[in-house]
């Protein structure tokens, strides 16, 4: 092959928000797969938030990106040569790859995909990652109940716009919390969500989750944290749950930050809160997988995707999650199927 | 009975620290049962910092006191008089009751104590409410395991000295946090803790906890919050459990007070974390009770009393609480047995 192989390193660790000089663009040749391994073209990558955290080398449950090496996600793609049996030229495949255009990987590394079953790209969502992190952490901890009131924070983002739908299924109340006009409205009509605060307009958040709660805060389910969650946590019902999925509003600050104290809300409501990252529940996988794509095929469950093109616009992609651009799963486009 | 009734009234709710103004004594005629109720002589009173919370108006896990009413507690007495019968003259008796020398209570919320099974008081104490909530909160929520690290800070206070003598019985190392040197001293030379750190000697706390806890924390066992929780929670290991006990640094706080903001930590540990109170597990208490008692007969844990003397000195005991007077468990004597 005479084609070069594009690739997104990371040039080095960000203090902060990430910007241009987070990220170093790269051609080599492409790689020639050895034994046992497979070779893969992406097709499409998963711009997720956590990857923030692999950006900086501060203690955390994910390994840090090495400066200079290839940035690592989820990635759709297809097999052009393989030396492994189990995979063939021509087959959909989803696995931890490089943010480049063909990653030489061991096949123990890759999932086949059902092109027929729905459509590749949802391998990077609702059967996918952010699909079971929304399943686990709102069912296992979160444990809504029928009549209960659970509330979303970041509910238009990935995994946001699942868990209101699958409190929705349980018969929950969903109130979600989100940053434009544009999302509420997709949030209320599509997926139907009982009420939606928009923080950005909001005169006080507090005021407003409370009048959207009338019967108090049973379930929180939070990506976001900060003053937020201040207001989320203050009205929280003896007994209620909190998972606590993601922290966007600090994954790029460069001290710890001060806020309201927490802990004697927790303690006088018997609060349970869980810190978690989807591998907990690597074991359950299979389960959580057969039930996202059984609600999917029934239209219980519906999705948004907000696709950028060509992999040059893969770090826009990334810092357009900070900024609040991405209506449900940011992925990125890298080449036609 | 020509004799009278000393009671100790809620006299105003505390704003901030209680002070004098607090507490009211009065004198009433010693009541007369009713049918179905038994009269009862109390001998001890228990003194604990949750009684603060119900001095409040605000949400709580416990229906505030009401003003100008006697402040209820856990009390160990004598039975004196009885329409129920289910109790006679000189039974040995525990139950929620008045701060005062006499109530008359209906004789379901009494339970009977054998005094020879053990001294009357630790019916208040290792086999009663600060015993139950060391034994859930760690074995429930904290599951400490061999060789993890347990920290408990509020080490020398009622609940604080129960738990780390569990949490050595189950093989883990056991560092304690605590305000005085004779408080350190009996710890680890009585109780057998691995480390107690004095916090207010330390020149920095996190420092010191960080020395004490050299394969970090797996579980923390909250009775106090504030400086010396963030301490903590920055040192917390994957998969670390935090039981949330008690607040005693924010009983008193007449604001939500500001500090390092934790969900953060909680998120990239994966932590569980669970405020509870020891209601939570009323159905589970007759197996609780039966294992501390044979600990206790074992001599497999030791306890530690600080009895004040008189009902008139109650509040002051009382406010001792705040003031770290105590080492082990706070009684008010109020009659010879």
């Amino acid at each position: 092959m005479g084609e070069k192989n594009r690739q997104v390193l990371l040039a080095e660790r960000p203090k902060g928000m990430p910007d241009d000089s987070t990220f170093k663009f790269v051609e080599t040749d492409v790689p020639e797969p050895k034994e046992g391994q497979v070779l893969v073209r992406a097709l499409y990558l998963s711009v997720d938030p956590y990857m923030r955290g692999r950006m900086s080398d501060a203690k955390s449950y994910a390994e840090p990106f090495q400066v200079g090496k290839a940035l690592m996600g989820g990635v759709v793609g297809k097999v052009v040569k393989s030396n492994d049996s189990n995979f063939a030229e021509g087959d959909y495949v989803t696995g931890m790859l490089k943010w480049a255009d063909y990653t030489a990987i061991n096949g123990k590394h890759l999932q086949k995909i059902d092109p027929n079953a729905a459509p590749i790209s949802t391998a990077l969502y609702v059967t996918g990652m952010p699909g079971l992190t929304a399943y686990f952490g709102l069912l296992d901890i979160g444990q809504p109940k029928e009549g209960e009131t659970v509330v979303v924070s970041g509910a238009a983002g990935a995994v946001g716009m699942i868990v209101g739908q699958i409190a929705k299924l349980k018969g929950s109340r969903v109130v979600g919390i989100a940053g434009s006009d544009e999302k509420i409205a997709y949030l209320k009509e599509e997926l139907g969500f009982d009420e939606v605060i928009n923080y950005k307009t909001t005169e006080n958040i507090r005021n407003d989750i409370k009048a959207a709660c009338p019967q108090g805060v049973d379930v929180y389910f939070d990506n976001v944290g900060g003053e937020i969650s201040d207001a989320v946590l203050s009205l929280l019902n003896f007994h209620a749950r909190v998972a606590l999925c993601g922290q966007i509003a600090h994954y790029n600050a460069t001290k710890i930050e001060k806020g309201p104290r927490i802990l004697p809300y927790l303690l006088t409501r018997s609060v349970l809160l869980k810190g978690y990252i989807v591998s907990d529940y690597e074991d359950q996988f299979r389960d959580g997988v057969k039930q996202l794509s059984q609600w999917l095929k029934e239209g219980k469950i519906t999705y948004k995707e907000t696709i950028t093109e060509g992999l040059e616009n893969a770090p826009d992609a990334f810092l357009g999650l900070f900024r609040g651009d991405n209506l449900g799963k940011q992925l990125v486009k890298v080449a036609d199927e």
